[in-house]
């Protein structure tokens, strides 16, 4: 019964489910059948398209309600979400930020935005994100605490925090990396542009850092077109967030105070009336994004060769993104599955790059990365739309 | 029959203008008359809201041929636009950058992400910009060129760059900058943040500097929510600023490699369908604002201790918001006016706080800001959105 993976076994297995009478089959495309244009429309037609209007509260208040952390603060983008993080938790020039090496150019850029350094670490094989055992037993090969700071041995620089990245809707193994930063007295910010939905022992992923980005660019489980949030339960860094976002003016009826650097990271209000729609149907496409991986968890049980990646242990999952990972003897056939699929009108995907090899961050420091080198070869993303889930939702 | 200036009298002044139903008249609103539902809708109908779409290419096209410029590369706003021109000019940290102390905090924000220093000048009485005489003779005392390259004397850091501001529209003497610029191998990066519309002896602003900045705010002469565009005659800056305002990423079906430090600035496609269906109508804003500015500057002709911000000397000015200048006798009254005006629920609002008395900027250099001092006590602007005028265009 068992199938050997192949290019036209994964192209005859996503048949099944993309079947359809268009040519071209996304990885991941929105769905705009809730109140879209109704809100859209209402912005055109009251004038309030910009930085002033009632959707960017209202998203930020859904977003507050759907994931429980005290303050979402809406933003132009994902990375923007990112830089400001970093500042809240006051990484500084020279500092060194831990990342996964496994992760999109934003979380890595926006460690350089503040002049900061990157240091890249390995991934779990179970979660694809972040190891923190791993983490835990490198720190104490080559960090030292002095004065409640975390310093790395070999560079001298300040190591000021942590991002962990929830890969493709997969949260990391939260309760472990929250121990190893207090112990290494690290901020943790979490990188949940891909999470939205997705759950670490009940908890919405976001909560754990002291602040955390969402993405909602086009491709993400809600969008926004381009946008991204950042969640915290500190009020405190929550209303400072706001501040610097809207270029750091203090409130007055005319005056143009501005009390400190800011940026212009406000999310209009036109791309808010859509994630507030788009938010609206979060509940609706969950469901679907699950039942589509159950079928094809189900479907990679038969493969030889090919296994479906699934929920880690103590978490739901968003699955935003499906992922198929090729077994050490089938990697060879990885590039031929991607042609083949994409050629036929289905698009796959490989997972990114290691951003340490990568020209602008070669000399970066980072630990041993084996997994990660084995996952950058292993795995390749396939359709995930929440439409295509549609049929297998259970009554 | 002059008038004296006061609350009272520019309170009926305006009333004559903005007398309508409504009880609050914007400094300045957008006006979505033409094909934004239709554009936007289609966004919304394709599914096409975010990094892909035609709306981009079509935005920078529509702006190229506005403009004249050879390219122009929207993004998320007019602040990211400035951010990369300066990095596409080459300012790099500890330059210094010269901008008025007059203008928006986003000129000098620019600047600090490059981890440069704004260096502060002075402001012309004609044109409310960047004075480019006194400029130059500033120059002639601080700097020294030596080897192509521009230094400040008393500090020793290098000079890299001038950003000019078209104020509310009026071009500053552009002439006599790019002489100065020449003269002292610095690179001109306009800030034309407010001046789409406006044109210098006959050619469009943005069309002086290497590269230059507008901005499409909701408070602009068109809006696309949030958004910007960096315009320049220079295609191999075009290119880039295309690459890095896009991750860097280099063109491949499926591989994600990014060869150096970009950003997430892109446009997404429905602000820029937004911004299409209002280009499509600036040649219909501009004679209603031109209009209204002419019947102001009649207006103001009758008046006693406050006149009208004419177009400067070879200017063709968009008029992008309407201002007066309180003469020195009257300008104890500024904020009495302002408070009149905005209670009677007509928006008034004075200009900028000098950048350099911010607590951020205050110990950044300076030259002698007497004139910028005087017009930050004395401007007012008053009610300019394009459909203000729409009753004064000419048959
Ligand atoms: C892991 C990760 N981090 C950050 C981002 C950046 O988000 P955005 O594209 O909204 O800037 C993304 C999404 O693109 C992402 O997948
Ligand atoms: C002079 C000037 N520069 C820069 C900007 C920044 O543009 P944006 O608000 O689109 O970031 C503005 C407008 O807000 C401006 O008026």
């Amino acid at each position: 019964m068992k199938q050997v993976v192949s290019a036209e076994t994964i192209v005859s297995m996503l048949k099944q489910v993309t079947s359809s009478d268009k040519d071209f089959v996304a990885l991941h495309e929105p769905s705009f059948q809730g109140n879209e244009w109704t809100y859209v429309k209402d912005c055109l037609d009251t004038g309030w398209v910009s930085s002033v209007g009632k959707y960017v509260d209202r998203l930020e208040e859904m977003l507050q309600e759907f994931t429980g952390v005290k303050r979402a603060v809406a933003v132009v983008n994902g990375t923007a979400a990112l830089h400001i993080c970093l500042k809240l938790v006051g990484v500084e020039r020279d500092d060194e930020v831990i990342i996964p090496a496994l992760t999109f150019i934003a979380t890595a850029n926006a460690v350089t935005y503040c002049d900061a350094i990157p240091h890249f670490v390995d991934s779990s094989e179970e979660t694809l994100g972040l190891d923190p055992l791993k983490l835990g037993d490198y720190l104490q090969e080559i960090a030292e605490v002095r004065n409640h700071t975390c310093f790395n041995k070999k560079t001298g620089r300040r190591i000021k925090a942590v991002v962990p990245m929830h890969t493709f809707g997969h949260p990391v193994e939260l309760d472990t990396l929250v121990e190893v930063c207090q112990r290494y007295h690290l901020e943790l910010v979490e990188d949940a542009a891909e999470s939205l939905g997705s759950y670490y022992k009940g908890t919405h992923t976001g909560n754990w850092g002291r602040v955390s980005a969402l993405s909602f660019n086009g491709n993400k489980i809600v969008t926004t077109g381009g946008g991204g949030a950042i969640l915290t339960n500190d009020e405190t860094l929550g209303r400072l967030a706001k501040h610097i976002t809207t270029t750091a003016k203090v409130p007055h009826k005319w005056e143009f105070v501005h009390d400190q650097i800011g940026y212009n990271y406000r999310m209009p209000n036109i791309n808010a009336a859509l994630g507030c729609a788009q938010l609206e149907q979060l509940p609706d496409f969950l469901p679907k994004k699950r039942a589509l991986a159950k079928f094809y968890e189900n479907q990679f049980l038969h493969f030889e060769g090919a296994s479906f990646v699934s929920e880690p242990k103590h978490c739901r999952s968003n699955y935003w993104l499906n992922a198929i990972r090729l077994s050490a003897d089938y990697m060879n056939l990885r590039d031929e599955i991607l042609r083949a699929t994409n050629e036929q009108g289905m698009m796959t995907r490989p997972v990114w790059r290691l951003l340490s090899s990568l020209p602008m961050y070669a000399d970066a420091p980072q630990m041993d990365l084996s997994v990660a080198k084995k996952l950058e070869q292993s795995i390749v993303n396939i359709p995930s739309s929440a439409h295509l889930g549609g049929t297998y939702v259970e009554a």
